[in-house]
């Protein structure tokens, strides 16, 4: 959004309204400058209305403005923005009054390009920043402090690494990714052959491919492949902490939340959502539209979209423990009930 | 504690009893240069006793002076610091021998510390450092070599920042605080909207804020907050590899081990004990008090002080196959039970 | 293997036969110049088969030659490089073919090498690496770009620390050593007291030895000792984003999976293969030629060799939410069945 470029500016409502094709109840000179939750908005700010849990707060939020869905409408006291979807309408808004300081179209002093690098003039390089031999770096990408790209690694049109991102060599990244702080794409793949007793390591050959408007959390880890590239397909949204084994391959528009970890060569589908803290064995087979959820260790193929869990549910730690070592006891249980019902007449 | 800048200097027991306020029985004038051990502590070191299952080495300990409970005292054959808490004496005690070095209260020429940065004349800035415009480093800081502050940012005075931690922008790291490397504060929330299948990323606009004292391990990430702060409180201290999502808040003193990730909005009371692997989910609020258990999984609030757990017990891996394949199972076992009993006469 | 310094050049298979020691069925001068898998290699290129589930792709592949145990040898329709062990035999050969660039032995003009750190001539120093006082950096060492090595720490012959590693002081990593990007090594163990709701933090003292021919994974962290050392054992191999508190101790030849966190004091001994995400307590011995199944949680010490497992099996959310629940009532399950079983006739 090139207004993002002037974040300090105040937005008319009348303005917004165009920019979300929202319709306006309300002002349409008044003015807004920051974001505010529904609950702690001030004069001068905007808010919305997503859960439907805060629609109370309606009556008494003290912002400008909220942006609002057609059916919640009529609560609202103040100026409304009436669309569709409130939450996306936020989602895009949002960037008009991100304060973060946009990088220069410069190459830091201090930066090391090596000279067989490719560097588009309207790339912004950091400080500290190494780029090896042979690297291409597309127009508008902005490679943050610290951050070093290995050699022949490609980076895409618009993207951006943060401080201290680490590609290592043959990675390529599409146009408009996000890397987030301490990620590191392409280190080797977990591949050792035992001879003997003695770990032989086997050389990772293959890359790391990730696709276009991707997203990549904090301390996020995508290993290259063996032989064949790990590969992250369009608009998939990784969140912190992720571990991508090598060889793995995930489907366009698929979101997976932090902790998770993902074996080597396993294939996940398209439009997955995989949440926290998930585990997923190695060389699996993950269909389209399927749903984890939190902590769930998935150890077979899924073949029928829907949702999938695995775990056991909270308890006071003392009932937890006369319950798991009952867990120890479960077959012999069962096969308590069936004796049971063998010497129950009529059964 | 000033005594640490000198860690080579051994220390006589009669000051040593002064600074912990201890019951010395034994030589005041015995010196002591290193900490060991109870089992592996030779002449010249200093011990303690802290967990009574390692009493029966206050017998065979070959270290120059132990510190005891008084409860124990007369079991020690050596010199005795005798103290209601061994555990916090050593703890205090033990910064006398570090043997780290202090680092140099300048800034090193490599860094790149940006015109706009104010930064107190007594911090230490290491080689390759960058600090960012508008950044603030208060008095007796350290930031390690590496690391990144961005713009805006703000530093306690004696906080200290290892090697390579990397906070972004408008993050607010209290007093006396410790960052391990790898570290990552302020990195963007994970809040994206769909959009007819495409993510549509919501700019993250709040901040981090840190209070004093907080000790954040080893690549541990907390990321900045959607509309309002992430906030961790005074005290907190965190182990490595944790996760901790947008606008998380944590209680005064509360403790949490390694490898746990905490999902976003939830909020943690104070003194509350969080052991390592924890997975909490988004959304919920833990009251004061709480220990929960390692590798646990909490879905829903706590509202009661007390221990939680969830998960099943270890077992031989041919068992634990039978066991969780009833597992899947249990509420038709449990109908089954129920079944039974209305046949029995009697019940 | 010195012939991976010229990866370009194509290898005669007699030369490869030679090589690994392999029985050759085939034309000693064909060449080949890349690995590819069974079903996607294409002339020109080595292949093998390990697994046997791809045993009828050895009819139809386009590969030059495949590595082929004896038993599938006559299956081969192109030239066979026959050994017992394909696998290992594939894990040799691949290093021929890494066109991974080989560092130059040259310290770069913007890294810092302390004037006290003692480098042999022919390392191999990254850019904007830090290099501390007293370190010493072993004959043929490469350090990465961005690479932060504390006062005194020691780093073997042939070891590599690829880009943004961070050692801390007083760590010694032995020969042949792999370290990945973002890996820390030496952070401080989570050791602290708790004084009337103050944590106090306790000095950790110790370092970390790092044994010969260990691979430590993208961003795992090893803590150092509190006052003896952590011990990572020869030929140890860690995957990424693995957690080893304070004074663990690994056992020689054992293999560790991904995001797996060992607590602290605890022993694991030779031989071991720990699988993904698996949580092991603390202050636990586990005794040599233990396999733990991916996710389980350790919380005692094991005695007795074999595979140990904990968790429960993945279901439909729908399924898993209804067994979850009786899980919390299992143990009253468990006493039902009991009391039925006392009032059956006979029983």
């Amino acid at each position: 959004m090139k207004e993002s470029d002037s974040p300090h500016l105040s937005w008319e409502l009348g303005a917004l309204a165009e920019l979300l094709e929202a319709e306006l109840v309300g002002d349409k000179n008044a003015t807004v400058s920051d974001l505010a939750t529904l609950g702690t908005a001030a004069q001068g700010d905007l808010t919305f209305l997503s859960n439907p849990s805060y629609e109370s707060q309606l009556s008494t939020t003290q912002a400008t403005a909220v942006i609002v869905h057609p059916k919640q409408a009529s609560k609202c006291l103040v100026n409304a923005l009436v669309v569709a979807n409130p939450y996306l309408a936020y989602a895009k808004v949002s960037h008009l009054f991100d304060r973060a300081a946009k990088p220069l179209k410069h190459i830091h002093s201090t930066a090391v390009v090596d000279s067989l690098a490719i560097v588009d003039p309207s790339v912004s390089i950091g400080a500290n920043a190494v780029i090896g031999a042979g690297a291409v770096i597309g127009a508008e990408a902005v490679i943050g402090p610290g951050c070093v790209v290995g050699a022949n690694s490609v980076i895409g049109k618009g993207s951006l690494l943060h401080a201290n991102v680490t590609l290592y060599h043959d990675v390529r990244v599409g146009d408009d990714c996000t890397l987030h702080s301490g990620a590191v794409i392409g280190g080797d793949g977990f591949g050792f052959a035992n001879e003997a007793g003695q770990w032989q390591k086997i050389a990772q050959l293959g890359g790391v491919f990730v696709g276009n408007n991707v997203d990549i959390g904090v301390n996020t880890t995508i290993d290259r492949g063996a032989i064949e590239d790990t590969k992250i397909h369009d608009n998939v949204i990784l969140d912190n902490q992720i571990q991508i084994a090598h060889n793995v391959e995930i489907g366009e528009g698929t979101a997976v939340a932090g902790c998770t970890g993902i074996a080597g060569s396993t294939k996940i589908g398209k439009r997955c959502t995989i949440a926290g803290a998930v585990g997923i064995a190695g060389h699996l087979s993950i269909c389209d539209d399927v749903h984890i959820t939190m902590r769930s260790a998935i150890t077979r193929s899924i073949t029928e979209a829907g949702s999938y869990s695995s775990g056991t549910a909270m308890s006071k730690t003392g009932d937890w423990r006369k319950n798991a070592a009952r867990f120890r006891q479960l077959d012999g249980l069962a096969k308590r009930i069936r004796a049971l019902e063998r010497m129950i007449p009529g059964k």
